[in-house]
């Protein structure tokens, strides 16, 4: 007899932790995803502020899974579901049939309807994103170098961080701090206070999941690393050159949005009751009201605590819990038995700013030194694999100690041949404000060169 | 008084060796270079097949020489000189004078009048050339894991590398040891002897640098390790679909070209005479004739020594060498002390060939598990920093004990949105020779998909 086929869309937090809760189950389970690799996103942004190298929080799916029998890896990218044939359908045509289908493919960054800014406005959801930021703060540097006049450096040196969450607080400290502690020592030229980063927050106060006096301490925390935090401030129009924030022009060499994600794409092809966020309606079990043989959890998942009017949020704790139950569900069905209502045990959350800086909301609070080693020790703890632990944890000690970062690549592609100028600050408008040469390989603003 | 200006095109291991060499000299010394990173080239396999990231074996050029006064960076590609005025151009039209020039800029892959097969026949000279290549492996073994006809799996399971240098050798042991000992223990229906690798090399034996010994030894141990080893064998054309070797037609995914390199383009614009390499003729100080104020070394200059007819070969000791006695006749000169004539101390070549193997040449000869230990110690030794020697040692040792590679990493960007089947095995033709779904979004030969 063929055992169901457990199809999970998805090898993030919630999609592994669904097949790795199947281990021994009578059950086939493939994973399908598009990258290769299983993401720890909560280190990300360290990724794009070149403390941590992209293999560092990344590790195959396939080998993550190479020891369980029951389960096969697809890269692929899934197109749509025929619910009634119960398949899952890609591109080509070909498809992949399923009796449980657990869709867990993730977020992706929104611009709120303003998808003219994605270009100049970097996203942060994979590595690539964290890659290309890495690239584009590195090159500012390189550009500011260059710059001899002082006023214009500082606009090459302007950092603007969109979205005052967890993810707009980290980039925004770990920008500050790789700037104004780690590069400046290896440039001739710029100082420590050409480095501007602006924080920019719709809401009243960062960290707006937190309590209130944790958000204060976060900004204070934020402003001790130079980051100008700027609350109550809506995004009116992003350029290549900078940012309008109201009246206000700031200029800028890189932008980062951190302000919304929203389910990937294939999730609004699916058909199925989606909340005002994109998100999928669930039921109490994690499964979709009309069709209890699909799951959905994590980022794309709308899951309502029973009495409580807001869904849970998008963090990996969520989707992990949610991984688990679901794999205990499709068991309880093969076994005969009743599902089962998911509880999320909220353990508390935290957010890093820096060095020695951090904010840490759970059974207790925390801030500074102490919040920021229980971070480093959380998070480490749920890094997947032995090597990129200690892969991790040594370059953080490294860091620590020298004030040095270990990921300070650029591998943009140039222009085939080496006859240009190849790396430049791109997408840079020919002078908008009176701008500088704003690529390196043209100094004429050097007193020293002719 | 204005102190002498040193232009060092290149921080490569020739570049660098000026710079550092000068460290205390009453000059200003700058390094221009096209990447921001110095990159430690005997390893680049490694990161092509995916044993070591990218940053393990790249440090900044700019934190190499960060704590010496003398020495700023810039990140630009040169376009030409003018001799005349002692001018380095860049394209924009800007330029920087010099009192001295060194030219150190390294080579390129070249096709020897075949063009057309550098875009299916990858070279290895840069990251992004190893990061194509690991990710053009990975996504074989991710096709054919989706094939279920075994003829036409072990066609996508074919690597050819050209040429039978140490490059060649060391890649085509490495994609075989990846293939065959690493790899095949994460998909479910890839076989040990799935995995062809075909090392190519047009002259009568591989490591034609070695004692005819050793690349007997070298061939031996390649075969052991599942290698093809086709000698006096000529590349008669290179398509997406494989190459031919002479009548014969090999299908292959991937196609490494490792069988030649010539300096990049900036030399062919300087003006110079070149040898018929294309490299700069120097004389026995490492200047040119005509030009004393301009030096060039490594593997853009033909550095004949006494007595002897060939040029000494682009090897990095060479680079090295050559750097540091650059820098002492440049202080030679600001001391009105004449100049010394170069003499290369050949300390012996190497060449690694997988776990436990290789082969060395120096005062003694070494082959095996011996040559392998030695040829490890000396890698790590010449990488340059604390950290970088740690990862890649670490990382050595995780996959010696256990058989893993730590960067299984596919960051290929795929098509906007998420609408698409987004990895597939680029460049592929439709069908050349019947063969299957090329890409793992469409598994159509899966017996158990419809």
């Amino acid at each position: 007899m063929k055992k169901p086929q457990v199809v999970v869309v998805g090898g993030g937090f919630g999609g592994l932790n669904v097949a790795k809760a199947l281990a021994g189950a009578k059950v086939d389970v493939t994973i399908v995803d598009r990258e290769n690799h299983h993401l720890f996103q909560p280190l990300l942004y360290q990724v794009a502020t070149a403390s941590l190298a992209p293999g560092s929080i990344a590790v195959p799916i396939r080998s993550v899974v190479s020891r369980q029998d029951n389960v096969r890896v697809v890269l692929a990218e899934a197109q749509r579901i025929e619910k009634d044939e119960r398949l899952l359908r890609f591109r080509d045509g070909s498809s992949l049939p399923y009796d449980y289908l657990v869709v867990a493919c993730g977020a992706k960054t929104t611009y709120f309807g303003h998808d003219e800014w994605a270009e100049h406005a970097h996203g942060l959801k994979d590595l690539r994103d964290a890659i290309r930021i890495r690239e584009r703060v590195l090159l500012a540097f390189e550009a500011a170098e260059w710059e001899a006049d002082d006023e214009l450096r500082k606009g090459i040196l302007t950092f603007v961080v969109i979205g005052g969450g967890p993810t707009g607080v980290e980039m925004a400290g770990a920008i500050s701090e790789l700037g104004r502690q780690v590069l400046v020592g290896d440039y001739r030229r710029v100082r420590r206070d050409d480095v501007r980063v602006v924080l920019v927050e719709m809401g009243a106060r960062v960290l707006s999941a937190f309590d209130p006096d944790l958000s204060q301490s976060a900004q204070r925390q934020l402003e001790e690393l130079g980051v100008e935090v700027r609350t109550a401030t809506k995004v009116t129009d992003v350029t290549p050159a900078g940012v309008r924030l109201g009246d206000e022009w700031v200029e800028a060499s890189v932008v980062v949005w951190a302000a919304g994600v929203t389910p990937v794409s294939f999730v609004s092809r699916l058909g199925v009751p989606l909340d005002r966020s994109g998100r999928i309606v669930v039921d109490e079990h994690c499964a979709l009201p009309d069709h209890p043989e699909i799951f959905a959890l994590g980022d794309v998942a709308a899951f309502v605590p029973e009495g409580e009017e807001r869904a849970l949020p998008g963090v990996a704790p969520v989707a992990v819990q949610q991984g688990k139950h679901v794999a205990r569900q499709i068991r309880r069905d093969l076994r005969g038995k009743a599902r089962e209502r998911f509880v999320y045990r909220d353990k508390g959350i935290m957010a890093t700013i820096g060095r020695s800086r951090a904010v840490v909301q759970g059974s207790i609070k925390l801030t500074g030194l102490l919040a920021w080693w229980a971070w480093g020790l959380i998070h480490v703890l749920y890094l997947i694999g032995f090597r990129n632990r200690f892969i991790v944890l040594f370059n953080w000690l490294w860091s620590y100690l020298t004030f040095k970062r270990g990921a300070r690549l650029i591998t943009a592609r140039h222009d085939e041949g080496d006859a240009t100028t190849p790396v430049r600050l791109r997408d840079r408008p020919p002078d908008p404000l009176r701008h500088g040469p704003a690529h390196p390989g043209s100094p004429r603003k050097d007193p020293e060169l002719r």
